[in-house]
């Protein structure tokens, strides 16, 4: 029998398209898993059923009719529950928004509906998205599907649990230091985080307007890829959004990286790790090295002064976006989101200016980096997931965030996939980067992983 | 007999080109009345006399080999004292720098120099260019050509001043929030501040890393065009340069404005002026319309937000630029600049976020303008040259960039070109605004309001 629970994106939408499943059926398979087992996991804050199947009928009278919209058409998703959705609540794991309704839909929100798309629900997130750990007091913690007494990561938590425990089929996230990253790493997925401007954050609920990503989160990158196809591209409501051309990320994704010369982060910031991490990591790097690339292991510096410069500016950001709200009501924040908050609210302009000043280094840094380099390689966390009980949160974001934030600041696309099991049996992430605009080659590259190794095929034990 | 000081570049050019002028009698002409005249109008703070002869001999033996870099070969200007020059002391009008000699030439520099242009001596401007009356405490006010009692503007003064009095036939200025284009306004001449990253700020020194532009000022619109032409084009070293495609700014400049959309602000804020200078830019929007354009009255909106915003992230910006100094020597600076910084020493950095998205929003809104309109015609300054006896440079700083720096926030390309004389005696400036990357539209405007007036022929009186 068809496992309806295990497939991909691309292979649902193979099966949709030559109607051998239908919409609903999908969405109801999707549907009925999280009825019965998303409480283990905590990574729905609101499913939307009857809004689920209303457009997958739609989906399946549309394909009846002949018209396909593309390779999402009828494929259930989920949102991390930052993205507004009309007349569904969006509580971005806050309680001042525990009630709030959008009239409209972010951006994404309507591309990924115009393109045929099914929302499953809105997802557990660390408040705000300001912190990795998505131990959220409001809602509760989200739980790795991969051992339930461990952090998913975030902030985009719950969008990692649900698609490695297999509760939708993709899902959106947002990224401002490593929130899809992270998470994806922990619970041993894809997750990609595009160049800063390349999706619309219009509607999407900021934490730094500087350095917010949105992006995708699935099972393959084939699968991501699919999912960035029908976010990117330039929206002059987001004050963010560049006009960059959009390439077709799917043309060759097949094409290898035969010939490319990839860069393996090998310093004191990036290179250092768990040895599992480590272990893995440096076999993904021999495993391009067999498929046709040249590695040269390099000294990025400044990679710890980027990670802190990420997370003043965060801190500040955050601070000034909810400058009323930690006027009139800080007793409604979470104690480690308030911190955070109000450490961001002392940051002088001029210790402000200054960050912003080493971000235009550091992107500038990176561009020329990238001139020498297809791609560059690093542990996408130097830990795995860490137990939820006793857990120093200042402490696990240091750690968690070290390896992806320096790449918010300079904003340039990054893949984490799976890479590796450690010996207690936890996933382990590799981070692919790329020059500005240059998602599909981290795309082709991961792809070129994938078919070389089999550690996407890895599923949680128990899902 | 030939006036070689009342030439244009282009006129020069010609005559260089064809060899009925060399370039060491050109630079001599100028060197000597530079020697004779400056003492009344303190425009220059260094003068490289030895220096400009030898580029002179090094121009003319090139022309004699039959070697011409362009329309700029052996064109005498001069460069606000901020532009660093190998050699050559730069001073940014500080006593800080009063004994500094860069090792290098800021890109700039080096562009001008390859263009084949000679340089005649560093001008004189508002101190560390945080300012726009151009009365500078450590070198001396510059004065007005048109009336020495009063100011030039700032903070390119010594350059408008320069220009106006025929003492180069151009000069470089930079502009963070008018500081091209009001002592351009109020001396009579034409200056233009480019799109924002459009001319490289490498070895510029910085006011604002944000807001600062460097740019051209001259006698008429197609000198300013030769001028930017030289400079126009990507800088990998220059961390706000940006990778935009470079017209070519001659080709179309006499092609007039025949069907375009021009808009006239006609606002609270941009609408405001002395009745001379808007009676002055009145006049100048029914001469587009007799040129074929259609005007329409608009109402920008949130100018006077933008002013503000503009001026909190210049103080801010200079504040953390210069943090080592106002800590160690507060003493060295002028009251007035000590004051502006300070001010920005104690914004936080939430007040300078919102400040930054505020100029996010505001940017976009004026690229939505310009899908409506071709450009935008303002005051440049609403006011005539004050006089600097008992100025009060709180209130003139207030005046002076009320029509400018709201295109400094937005970083778009912004023209001033001499439009009438008020009933005073004084010149009044028209201000063009394009979208971005457009330069080569307010050009042609320009161009064919000089064409159709001789305001550009107005000369001092005296001079």
């Amino acid at each position: 029998m068809l496992d309806l629970l295990r497939l991909t994106i691309a292979d649902a939408a193979d099966l949709l398209a030559q109607r051998e499943i239908s919409a609903v059926e999908l969405t109801e398979a999707y549907l009925n898993r999280i009825a019965v087992h998303d409480a283990r996991l905590n990574s729905f804050i609101t499913v939307t059923a009857d809004h689920a199947l209303a457009q997958a009928r739609i989906a399946d009278d549309e394909l009846a009719r002949g018209v396909r919209r593309g390779p999402l058409h009828g494929i259930p998703v989920a949102l991390k529950d930052l993205y507004d959705t009309a007349g569904i609540r969006t509580t971005a794991g806050s309680t001042f928004f525990a009630d709030r309704v959008p009239d409209t839909d972010a951006r994404a929100v309507t591309l990924l509906y115009q393109a045929g798309a099914v929302l499953l629900g809105k997802l557990n997130m660390h408040e705000w998205a300001l912190g990795v750990t998505n131990i959220n007091p409001h809602y509760g913690p989200s739980r790795n599907p991969w051992d339930t007494s461990r952090i998913t990561g975030g902030s985009s938590g719950g969008a990692a649990a649900a698609v490695a425990a297999g509760l939708c089929l993709g899902a959106l996230g947002s990224d401002t230091g490593g929130s899809i990253r992270i998470p994806a790493s922990l619970c041993g997925i894809v997750g990609f985080k595009p160049t800063f401007g390349r999706v619309s954050l219009q509607g999407v609920v900021p934490l730094s307007w500087n350095l917010d990503h949105a992006g995708p989160m699935a099972r393959t990158v084939t699968d991501a890829a699919l999912l960035l196809q029908a976010l990117a591209g330039y929206d002059p409501d987001d004050p963010a959004s560049v006009a960059a051309p959009v390439d077709d990320l799917l043309a060759d994704i097949n094409a290898g990286v035969a010939g490319w010369r990839i860069a393996l982060a090998d310093d004191a910031h990036f290179g250092q790790a768990d040895p599992d991490v480590l272990a893995a990591v440096h076999r993904a790097a021999a495993v391009f090295e067999e498929l046709g690339a040249r590695i040269e292991r390099v000294d990025l510096g400044r990679g710890q002064e980027a990670a802190q410069m990420n997370a003043l500016m965060t801190t500040s950001d955050a601070a000034a976006f909810h400058r009323d709200r930690l006027r009139s009501h800080p007793e409604k924040f979470g104690a480690d989101v308030l911190a955070r908050m109000e450490r961001g609210a002392m940051f002088t302009s001029t210790e402000y200016i200054l960050a912003r000043r080493f971000q235009s280094e550091w992107r500038r840094q990176l561009e020329r980096f990238f001139e020498q380099f297809d791609l560059l390689l690093t542990p996408t966390t130097p830990i795995t997931a860490p137990v939820i009980e006793g857990l120093d949160s200042v402490e696990a974001a240091r750690q968690l965030t070290r390896c992806t934030a320096p790449f918010n600041l300079a904003g340039l696309p990054a893949l984490s996939l799976p890479c590796g099991v450690s010996a207690a049996g936890l996933p382990i992430g590799l981070q692919i980067v790329a020059a500005p605009w240059r998602e599909a080659r981290a795309l082709r590259a991961g792809r070129a992983f994938e078919q070389a190794t089999a550690w996407h095929h890895q599923t949680p034990p128990g899902w």
